[in-house]
């Protein structure tokens, strides 16, 4: 039998994977890597640590955990694969099973023919159409190329003044970077938002500490780019304001690369991504697609979405890179669109659906809010916000949202894992996890979590948002507002909108002074709402019959407060 | 209707939590708490951070998040529960609903009726029978005395050599916690590991870290204390030799504490533990029992057994404190017998079951060691080492054990949620896991463990075991073994066993340096076998028949090397 030819387009992350993948499983097929940029196996995510300054090297974006750079030379050596930098392919060949390239360098072309071909092109940053935007100073974060203008600017503190368009991962990220190079930095959103993927009030405490770190503005585009000499100088904003800058990093959101894709004519899905099956093949069964150019299936929703990530990049490579040797026996059903970020001492992160995102799926949902610590205070237990959404017939666990200074990492992944369970609330209330006082609280706090979500199920918790409670107050609703925390708590800070003060210590000697009206709306919270829940026990069991629970307490209140 | 008299019997862990969870489901409830103790809620787990000085304010064991000491003034006004402390009951008096008690400070004695009863006595630490154990510096670190004491000697300063008997989770936090107090430390275990609950080689690398820090001694019990005028002098080992020291902390384990029940005749399993259903009701339908006292039900085994932590006391009291009110609808399915410990810079943890228990359970398991990073290099990652057991046929997985510097809790609390959710091994290959590089790899530790798995369950990757290779060593079997790190990583650190060095990036051109007889017995690895992986396939393809990987490479090998 001859040689296989296994031909991948795209050197990155996902087409990598895939040939060392192909190679691991078929020693003597014929692997080629084409890569249009002149490094290989960037890791791209790195980017924003190199540029803020969290190391120095270079070459530690591009090795392996030795220390090998991973270029031609190492993936011939280690590898047995031929990786071929500063070559992009101009064209698939269906018909002939080839694709023809041209070396960047030289200029010259030739073809290479497949048995098995892998596309794994990535995607193109996307930049606004408007004014100004060749303007020197202007660039997305993607390639190596960016990262490296960008960390000469922090080598050489050459600018002052930044700012950073669009408020996604990617932004913030690049927001913290920047930030940490010095420079004075403004962040700049359209939407009302920051990290769409979040539900608003979730967003808004992200930007409430990002705004303690940086100039946050949203709610208002970049109309123009100004310049001078051909240099960046300032952006204007679509209510005209102009911001003085001397650099712009766009991070708007990414494009599916699928020019040769399409020109092939293999199947596009609506969102513009390659169209694949669970084995990662187009609709060409000799072709297979992989990484930030396809769609794949959210596995909740059934939907397809684009889940640009470095992790499943690498999952869908090793499926594909199976599949073109094994002939389909591996397969990758699909996300649940997990993602994490940091944002300074901040984690936030997300697994499974928003509260929105389930809310325009059309599903029956109930949501809950748990501001909890991470561990003990005597083991300088670190906050952590978490909004779970779960199926209200059946308790099924649909996303969780998780922000805050404490480990939201671990609390993603106990999330994500109980999605892809398929688990109930009821089943992550009696959760068997790790506990010892150096790592989380008796009581998790995505059992807690779990805990509260119970409550508000059995209606043993009525609970309110934070919003609708502002809301009501904005409206000037009638509304008794109860904060059971202590005296020297309030001191400190409050929320300053009418409320009484009963520390929940002196709530059953004292209920007389609540309204004689046992239909007075109620509100009570304390610092995380937990005082605040045991407040609306004593209080319903008093004959109160309108109490709800600002979920979250104070730590998850997003606006403006007296003190 | 009369209220509901509730009473609990502890008033530590279990009782506590039953007791806050059936006040807020009943406000109208006599709620009475015994505790023989003169503390409330005390976070026992939290002693070895004490005693080591991680925090100074004893009443930070005590206290809410928001700093308020439990004691019964506390649980008589923010809780309404009547919390009598320095009080034991001295019986159950089935026949006529009450308990018999006694004011541990006065002498008085009393009798409190009840409707429902909790009994959540904890445990008692086992004691050795051997001479000598009277004498004055011999403790337990079990109460909130011992722990007193134990802070007391660090502040004081007043000795210099101690021994901490017993090798469990409480021996080695202890042993972590007097060497911080700067004493002079040796652990002495007399089984052939620490931490039993770990295979031997996982126990044995701890052990190995263990020792740059303390003196340790396994198989080697203590057979006599030696004292002077009252006062420990020395601890005497079974084979003769003398240990000079002035304290010796005992942690050989503990036992369910049910005189109380057994009196009453309530029935105790055969492990000791009070007998309960999954409501946490005993023999008795009135009484419940939660915590340390009672025996869970192992939820992989369907088998009994003791289960002392403090988070399952958390969930069973949570589960008892609601049916007392609600009448059996909350129920607690049983255990897998997850923990963690902290060590120094290191974590241990396990969920589900060890090799050694699936062996003895007669499953048919296969099993797998990663050794990897949490993070990437740039972001300072750090090792894990974990051991995945999972049942042949399907997949499912039953258990694994971490240890190391890295995110050990993230892991556990992955594989503890996968278990409870009859995750299998392919499940986990391709978990959407959050993934950003301040908090792990592209591909995830737990992710890469899987796919290992698979590899080993689909024949791609044939494992062997660092214990199984060193028998071969030393029984002179023939064996070539195949270190394919770097020269420079070979001269930093190298196992020395006669094995050949050729690095993978020069295996392909060197292959006819190995053995011409391709039914040669290989073993391959690197610093954590995935070179050595990539090895096996290579050699594999070249016609060796008997290649194998050593899982874990170097960093998973617990014996002595050359360097
Ligand atoms: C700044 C930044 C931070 C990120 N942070 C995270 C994070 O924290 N977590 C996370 O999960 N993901 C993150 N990502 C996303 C992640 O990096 C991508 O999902 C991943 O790199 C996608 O891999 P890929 O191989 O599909 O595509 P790419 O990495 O885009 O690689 C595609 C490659 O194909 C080559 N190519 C394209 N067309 C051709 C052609 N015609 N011929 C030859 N070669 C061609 C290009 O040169 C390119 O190198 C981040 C991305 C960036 C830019
Ligand atoms: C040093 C140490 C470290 C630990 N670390 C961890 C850890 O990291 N992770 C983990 O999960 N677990 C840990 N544990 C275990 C955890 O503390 C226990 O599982 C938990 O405390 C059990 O709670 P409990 O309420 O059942 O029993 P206990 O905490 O033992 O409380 C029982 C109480 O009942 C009272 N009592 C007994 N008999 C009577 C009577 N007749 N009348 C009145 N009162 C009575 C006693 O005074 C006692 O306070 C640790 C324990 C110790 C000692
Ligand atoms: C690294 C890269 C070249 C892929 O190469 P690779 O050889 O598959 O490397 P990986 O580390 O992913 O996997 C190593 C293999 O060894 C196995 N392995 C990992 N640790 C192991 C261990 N301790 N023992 C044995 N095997 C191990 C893995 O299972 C995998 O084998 P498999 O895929 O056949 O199951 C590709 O992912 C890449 O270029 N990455 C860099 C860029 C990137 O990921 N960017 C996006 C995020 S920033
Ligand atoms: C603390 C203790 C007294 C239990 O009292 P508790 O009032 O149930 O306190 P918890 O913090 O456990 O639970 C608080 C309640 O508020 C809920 N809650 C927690 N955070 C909340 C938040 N942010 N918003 C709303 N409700 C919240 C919980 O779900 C729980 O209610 P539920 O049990 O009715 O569902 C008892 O566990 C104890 O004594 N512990 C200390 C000792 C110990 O645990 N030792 C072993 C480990 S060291
Ligand atoms: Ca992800
Ligand atoms: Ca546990």
């Amino acid at each position: 039998m001859k040689n296989k030819r296994i031909v991948i387009i795209g050197g990155s992350a996902a087409g990598p994977k895939a040939a060392a993948r192909a190679r691991r499983l078929d020693e003597s097929a014929e692997i080629t890597i084409f890569q249009k940029a002149p490094d290989l196996s960037m890791a791209s995510c790195g980017y924003p640590y190199y540029v803020g300054g969290f190391f120095d090297d270079r070459n530690k974006l591009l090795c392996t955990p030795t220390g090998v750079v991973r270029d031609p030379k190492y993936y011939l050596n280690a590898k047995g694969i031929d990786a071929k930098v500063n070559t992009e392919v101009t064209r698939i060949d269906r018909k002939n099973m080839l694709v023809e390239f041209k070396d960047l360098t030289t200029g010259e072309t030739g073809i290479q023919p497949y048995d098995k071909l892998i596309i794994a092109t990535g995607s193109t940053p996307k930049m606004p159409p408007i004014p100004g935007i060749d303007l020197e100073g202007i660039t997305p974060l993607q390639s190596m190329q960016n990262a490296d203008y960008l960390r000469k600017i922090r080598d050489d503190k050459s600018i002052k003044k930044a700012v950073v368009i669009g408020g996604g991962l990617i932004g913030i990220e690049t927001t913290e970077a920047l930030n940490l190079a010095g420079i004075e930095l403004t962040l700049i959103e359209l939407l009302p938002q920051l990290l769409t993927f979040l539900d608003w009030k979730m967003a808004k405490l992200v930007e409430n500490y990002l705004k303690t770190k940086a100039n946050v503005i949203t709610k208002n585009g970049v109309a123009e780019f100004i310049g001078e000499n051909g240099k960046l100088k300032a952006v204007k904003l679509a209510n005209g304001t102009e911001i003085p800058c001397e650099l712009a990093v766009v991070a708007i959101g990414v494009t599916p690369r699928v020019d040769l894709a399409r020109e092939a004519g293999l199947d596009i899905g609506e969102l513009g991504g390659l169209a694949v099956n669970d084995y990662m093949q187009t609709s060409d069964k000799d072709i297979y697609a992989v990484g930030d150019c396809i769609e794949v299936t959210n596995k909740i929703t059934g939907k397809k979405v684009l889940a640009p990530y470095g992790d499943l990049a690498n999952l869908e490579g090793r499926v594909a890179g199976e599949n073109v040797i094994l002939n389909d026996v591996a397969t990758f059903k699909g996300t649940i669109q997990t993602g994490i970020c940091k944002i300074f001492d901040y984690g936030v992160g997300i697994t499974g659906l928003s509260e929105a995102i389930a809310e325009k799926e059309g599903l029956d949902y109930i949501k809950v809010v748990n501001a909890s610590p991470d561990k003990p205070g005597f083991m300088n237990g670190k906050l952590l916000i978490t909004k779970l959404v779960a199926e209200k017939q059946t308790g099924r666990i649909l996303g969780a949202q998780v922000i805050g200074p404490g480990d939201v990492s671990k609390q993603i992944a106990i999330w994500a894992t109980a999605i892809m369970g398929k688990l109930t609330v009821d089943d992550l209330a009696n959760n068997d996890l790790p506990y010892a006082p150096p790592f989380s609280l008796a009581i998790d706090h995505s059992i807690a979590t779990a805990h509260i979500m119970q409550n508000k199920m059995r209606g043993l918790f009525d609970g309110i948002s934070a919003l609708e409670v502002k809301e009501k107050l904005d409206k000037n609703e009638r509304l008794y507002l109860l904060d059971t925390r202590g005296p020297d708590e309030y001191e400190q800070t409050r929320l300053g909108a009418g409320e009484t003060l009963i520390p929940i210590g002196q709530l059953r000697t004292r209920i007389q002074e609540l309204p004689d009206d046992k239909s007075t709306p109620i509100v009570t919270y304390c610092k995380i709402s937990l005082r605040g829940y045991e407040a609306s026990r004593v209080l319903k069991a008093h004959g109160y019959t309108n109490v709800k629970v600002m979920e979250g307490g104070i730590m998850g209140w997003p606006f403006e407060k007296e003190k």
